[in-house]
């Protein structure tokens, strides 16, 4: 906590993301007390050179900054349920995943037991903690985020607090992850096709990768229309999609792949071509997922 | 074609790309002459110092190398019917979206008539057309590739042959376009959700685009996994996207959007577990995409 002295630092749970996070701090030379549920998985951090909880109660006592990693808010409930006598003074930091109102019951929960809470999210994979590129953001107490900035650093240079709200990092952990699984699969289909075509799933990296930097280029563009409403200068109009959704089919029969998974999207598009949006821009689809829930 | 000159260029199709794709060529000092449907169309390039040709048939018989740009190949046919004749001995290069079946009919139809083929697609928006990073890849005969290459590299600098299958652009197309659909709509999900809290869907792009890198930085990974058969050795597990599949729900409870469209993609995960995938990368639903093509 004083300036010279790296602080002191707790991880409780070493699953695949909790044992990279410990990992860091003890590379970093951070004094680094672990705790996992099977404790066998404390063995290689405690090689590395880091300090054994047996019970949870000293993991807690053991660092002014406590670091959870657990599958869900509620294991983390569970597991720090025996500590919470424990708990006043000390500034807990959720890195699960999580909705925004699983984030602000732990907040009332933690905060409840006399600690100050930030929740956070590890936006990469395990590997990539600790880069300086890698992004993590946390939302809740501030003055957690301020006092233990520099130390929370060592996890992912890049490193931003969203706000006061502690399900911020909830809502934009949610709203900015929903785009992997479709992409993913969106590619697994395509090194389907082709394979099926006697051909390896690496050749198409490469493009697969320059179209993620493309679709990346577009998303200012896309934001600018959403915030606007403004969706008449189609660079790529909802109609163009529905006219590509014909080749999904082509694509399904020539490469013997399963495109069903496509139909509600193909649906989103025919709902907003039929609201109107046919010659606007294909971020109109966001007024068709909102309005459709209104519904 | 003499090495000093630039290359005589026919544009048909003058629609948002292929009014690019022109606009390109009529700046690089390329002698081009267009042709469109709707003439009207053509004006804005004659300012620019574009030749129009009123008919089809001059369109062709202007240049070495005649390029299309309409919606299907289907149209292509359609609109160079009245020009068969003057077909032969030129080269004709595709631009549009369009099955690997529709490429290799198109491939007959135009070696038929006594011209050269070669398939491609503009991996980009319009307004990337003639950029040094902008990919287009083409597929068909070689000797056209190589006779224009140069010329072909005035549309983008990152310009490929992929092989002598007329069929195999079409296929790369479909298989890396399909992520863009998916995406997006996992972006404009997100926005909506953040804009459902009184938030700007311009305050997720830098972290969307961080999440795309992160996704890139995914696809050799996979690629590997997939080629070689083994998703042993998970970085992020069927079972570990399972869990998060729940958080989707409280994001259409937060934030009012509709997530029903990430239905099937929860079933095909489903589906990987209920084939032992569970603990296997996710990569591992490749596997499940093409076998349910084959039930
Ligand atoms: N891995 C990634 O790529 C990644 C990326 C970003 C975010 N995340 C998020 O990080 C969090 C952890 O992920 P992970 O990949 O590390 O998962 P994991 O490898 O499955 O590890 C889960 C951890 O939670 C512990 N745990 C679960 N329930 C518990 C309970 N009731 N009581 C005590 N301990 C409990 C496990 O203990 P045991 O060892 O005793 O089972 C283990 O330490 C998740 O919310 C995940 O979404 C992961
Ligand atoms: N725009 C993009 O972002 C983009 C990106 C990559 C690939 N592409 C592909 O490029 C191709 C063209 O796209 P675009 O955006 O330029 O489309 P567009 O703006 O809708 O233009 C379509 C063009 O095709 C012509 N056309 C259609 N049917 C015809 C027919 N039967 N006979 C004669 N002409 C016909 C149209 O002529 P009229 O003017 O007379 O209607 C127009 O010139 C599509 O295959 C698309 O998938 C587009």
């Amino acid at each position: 906590m004083t300036g010279n002295h790296p602080t002191s630092v707790t991880i409780i749970g070493l699953g695949s993301m909790g044992a990279a996070l410990a990992e860091a701090f003890v590379k970093a030379g951070h004094p680094t007390t672990v705790w996992n549920r099977t404790a066998a998985k404390a063995a290689p951090l405690i090689a590395m050179g880091a300090n054994h909880a047996e019970a949870i109660e000293d993991a807690v006592t053991a660092s002014p900054l406590v670091i959870t990693c657990l599958t869900t808010f509620e294991d983390t409930r569970l597991a720090l349920e025996p500590a919470v006598t424990s708990l006043p003074g000390r500034a807990v930091v959720t890195l699960n995943s999580g909705s925004p109102a699983g984030a602000r019951q732990m907040a009332t929960w933690v905060n409840g037991h006399g600690a100050r809470f930030l929740a956070g999210a590890v936006k990469n994979v395990p590997s990539a903690v600790g880069a300086r590129d890698t992004l993590l953001y946390y939302s809740g107490d501030e003055t957690v985020f301020e006092e233990f900035e520099t130390t929370l650093k060592v996890l992912g240079g890049d490193t931003v607090h969203l706000g006061g709200g502690a399900d911020l990092a909830a809502l934009y952990e949610m709203a900015v992850g929903a785009i992997l699984l479709p992409a993913l699969v969106g590619f697994f289909q395509g090194a389907a096709a082709v394979q099926a075509h006697g051909l390896e799933a690496q050749s198409m990296v490469r493009f697969a990768g320059k179209w993620l930097d493309m679709i990346k280029s577009l998303l200012p563009v896309y934001a600018e229309e959403i915030d606007s409403g403004d969706y008449a200068n189609a660079v790529s109009s909802v109609n163009l999609f529905l006219a590509g959704a014909a080749h999904d089919d082509d694509l399904a029969t020539e490469a013997n792949v399963d495109t069903t998974w496509l139909v509600p999207l193909y649906d989103l598009l025919r709902r907003a071509a039929e609201a109107g949006h046919g010659d606007h821009s294909i971020s109109a689809l966001t007024e068709v997922l909102r309005k459709s829930a209104q519904a």
